[in-house]
């Protein structure tokens, strides 16, 4: 491994040259990572429909050539100057919001919204000299969400670098450095339902599985699977789903539906469509008086979220959350002991 | 006193006969309570804009004729069967919200909307029997919240009554019963801003500055006050206020105006003046990643809050508070002690 120190390593890597058209592989040069860089071999990565958003570039700046990615794991090739943290043969989940440890909401205990590497989508280079690391030809390949895992080697800053157990399959816990883990942590560490509690979860993809999972963990009694696709409800079982609920079998809305199955509403609700109405009616199915709607989903630039006031002065609680409010280096490597614990 | 135990009691009152129109001091007869209630002379109560609101009836189901007045204190007179909370002489706030101390509401730690006792603005009557305890020669007269302080003597259901200290001077405590509790509470319990933070109060009216006052007793260390009407500020200085922004004086959204004056947003907001407007710019204006944003005011019927959900996404939590979220007989005896113990 240390043959490749300080050189540029030719690899391949699925670049994409415009928005919409097929990933091509191509043979990238990665340059040697600077200053509080790391340059990791991955191993594994798998595809979010965040990769795919900023592909299609409908509506976002579009940024091309560019290396997509950023739900991965992968092996420290080499460090930069000043990385202490790391070192070459380290396992590590690369994530596409970091935590410098230094600025105000990396301090804060509430925060993972780091001033320095919070999620910059149209960010395509390092920060370090504004530069990419990626080339072909001499010509630069963008970076994505400073990951940019499509490929076989790539450049990332310390702080977007998870430190986890070697012995964790990387092939199965690469899903946690982005969608499990911000469900999860949106019911266990946002939401947070007490034991016996009635959880609704908005949405049956992936990352509404591990919302439902968190209110399994916490001991919730009722899980109200909501989705308007059905053949998800089978599934969602597996991931602690008691009940479910399609609103297209009803001809009111879904909040009300749920408010009659639960004597008032749900204590606790997650959303994870992105789906402003979804948004919406998690909120308002919530108990009044101590219901908490957690909102996940990512949605359209041009949404509004609209309720009544008195939905919110009659004591209920709206709050987002932003990777399961999980502090990457702090806090993923215990989620990936949390994997382990229950597959050893 | 015994002698009017189980009387009619003839006093007067300030009945309001319509919408807008004047009140005028009637002779009222007041019947002995019933089964849970209490009746009570009333020797102090205060004008609250909610009385003058419902008096105008501009929208809401007009019910006349009517005995305001909901902020109050006075003296237990007689009591219902099943009273064994209060007995004559004690001294009592009547509460416009109860605490049954039966339902989901009262039995959970956070709720303070009691099913059994929430304020109900269309009931002119009792519960026990679903009539008025005011009459004027036959004619029934109709209660306002419960309460209907505006009379010599009322009669109110036990569970809308806070038993204080019989020390605490009435003419004083009597705007505990209220506007105070509500803006202290919503500080207190609720936006609970921790020692150093910031705070910005919107509406520097009496709910407003027991906001501040919540704040300056938490220790915040700057607490900016928000108003359209620059002469309330030299009065809330007395209430912990130390900076103020009158969105008048700028171009830009007075959200915008604080966010530059504390690097990005301030820690905890408390809306007190119902204004929609006011209540985004209070949500917005907190620091993403961990502000609280608490609405008290009560808004227009037809009022949309609207925001971008990426608002709430990067981690702001908005929630309504009602009466501070405090439980009227549990905690306001609490809040009478507090005072009681800054004037000795």
């Amino acid at each position: 491994m240390t043959s490749t120190v300080g050189q540029v390593i030719r690899c391949r890597a699925a670049v994409a040259w415009e928005a919409g058209k097929p990933l091509v592989m191509e043979e990238v040069e990665v340059a040697p990572p600077q200053a509080n860089e790391v340059r990791v071999k991955i191993l594994f990565t798998s595809l979010c429909h965040t990769d795919v958003y900023f592909w299609e570039a409908k509506g976002q700046n579009p940024l091309f050539p560019r290396i997509y990615g950023h739900e991965a794991g992968g092996i420290v090739e080499s460090v930069g100057e000043g990385v202490t943290d790391l070192k070459p043969g380290d396992h590590v989940l690369p994530v596409f919001t970091g935590e410098c440890k230094e600025c105000a909401h990396c301090k804060s205990e509430e925060s993972n919204m780091c001033d320095l590497l919070r999620i910059n989508t149209d960010r395509g280079v390092m920060l370090n000299d504004g530069k990419s690391r990626f080339s072909i030809n001499g010509k630069p390949i963008y970076h994505f969400v400073g990951t940019s895992t499509f490929s076989e080697y790539t450049v990332i800053h310390v702080g977007c670098l998870a430190k986890i157990n070697p012995l964790a399959p990387l092939d199965k816990v690469c899903v946690l450095s982005c969608g499990i883990s911000t469900g999860l942590g949106a019911t266990l560490n946002v939401a947070k339902p007490a034991k016996g509690s009635t959880v609704a979860v908005f949405g049956l993809g992936a990352v509404g599985l591990a919302a439902a999972e968190g209110a399994r963990i916490a001991g919730a009694s009722r899980i109200i699977g909501v989705d308007l696709n059905s053949n998800r409800f089978e599934e969602a079982k597996k991931f602690g789903a008691t009940e479910f609920v399609n609103p297209k079998d009803y001809n009111k809305p879904v909040q009300e539906v749920i408010a009659e199955m639960t004597n008032g509403g749900v204590d606790r609700s997650v959303e994870c469509t992105g789906n402003i109405d979804a948004m919406i009616s998690a909120f308002e199915c919530v108990h009044d008086g101590w219901g908490v709607a957690v909102l996940v989903g990512v949605p359209h630039k041009d949404a509004v979220f609209k309720t009544h006031p008195m939905n919110l002065l009659n004591e209920r609680t709206l709050k987002g959350t932003f990777f399961g409010n999980y502090k990457p280096r702090s806090d993923l490597p215990s989620v990936v002991e949390k994997y382990m614990s229950k597959v050893q």
